[in-house]
């Protein structure tokens, strides 16, 4: 009985992380079924054994995007106490990012944010949770630096991450049209450079 | 007979002029016939006989959207020959859709490329040309400013509008899924400042 239950935990994470990139490329909408079956290997009942419908399989898939998201841009910041060290950690994810995606199909938040701002209000509040998370993970960085002298005090923290994450997204967006990641490259480093100055270190 | 064309090319724009928010709204693999038929008032046959599938339909609606897209952005501009009062008045319109958007459903390049990156080679083509000519028109204008020496000439053109789309698109995106205008019109306030900062000017 055990054992069964660890397979069927074991069997509806593959499905999500298998099925993660499907909905990431394709859209939530545009995902259909047959490429769901053919990127995990599952037939539609051992699918439906584990969620209750594709909208449930599309919110875990959206989770396990955004998990992976914050794993790739937080990588290693923990290591320092600095908040200058973290921010310049964050920089070099991102821009790896941006060399190399490991998200395939683009950033999950943007992906999700476009396809549901006007259509699915529940899905949108996953969206809107997992952005608010992510900004307040980098509000309370620049909040400790100011803190602790590191950083000036004459900038609004939640305002400086909000043009942080927009004018990152929008570089994803013109990165992915356009399949040119030098051109994304140059977007983040003025937008850092631009951030340092408002920060007071160098980026 | 005469008649019978102006007709048809009346009936063919008035579909593509009511299907448009549809296609913004939903995405084009999100937007049902049937959506488009009770926007439109012409059911499936009618649509059919002016185009011959829903993708020569969706194209006719992006290009159209693309089309108010450029009119607001670029409304007014030629009326000045100063490269200073043309950004200006851009920051003006642009800041205008933001407070009340007139294109439903967010930016047509925005939704667009999302959708299409990764997905429909053919369609990214007509989004890739519309962003690139939209690049072009504000390069082309930053660039009379350099000749005309209202501008510092230490910039490069091209790279200040990638960095100037992407924030506005971002911004976009993270009004539209948090529902806060006033957010983004910081975010825009932001990167105006550091585009007049950039081009020696006030902004």
């Amino acid at each position: 009985m055990k054992r069964h239950t660890r397979n069927a935990i074991k069997s509806k994470q593959e499905i999500i992380q298998k099925s993660a990139a499907v909905f990431n490329i394709h859209g939530y909408s545009g995902a259909k079924m047959q490429m769901i079956i053919d990127a995990t290997g599952y037939q539609k009942g051992g699918i439906y054994c584990h969620f209750q419908s594709k909208e449930e399989l599309a919110k875990e898939a959206f989770l396990y995007n955004v998990k992976q998201l914050k794993l790739m841009y937080f990588d290693g910041i923990e290591l320092s106490d600095s908040p200058t060290h973290k921010i310049r950690r964050f920089k070099r994810n991102y821009q790896s990012f941006l060399r190399s995606p490991t998200i395939r199909g683009g950033c999950p938040l943007l992906n999700t944010s476009i396809e549901f701002d006007d259509t699915n209000p529940e899905f949108k509040l996953y969206v809107v949770d997992a952005l608010n998370d992510i900004l307040t993970l980098f509000s309370s960085i620049f909040k400790e630096g100011q803190k602790s002298g590191e950083f000036k005090n004459d900038f609004n923290p939640k305002e400086e991450v909000n043009y942080m994450l927009a004018t990152m997204e929008g570089a994803i967006m013109l990165g992915q049209i356009k399949q040119n990641s030098k051109l994304v490259l140059k977007i983040s480093d003025r937008m850092f450079k631009n951030i340092g100055l408002t920060l007071g270190i160098d980026l």
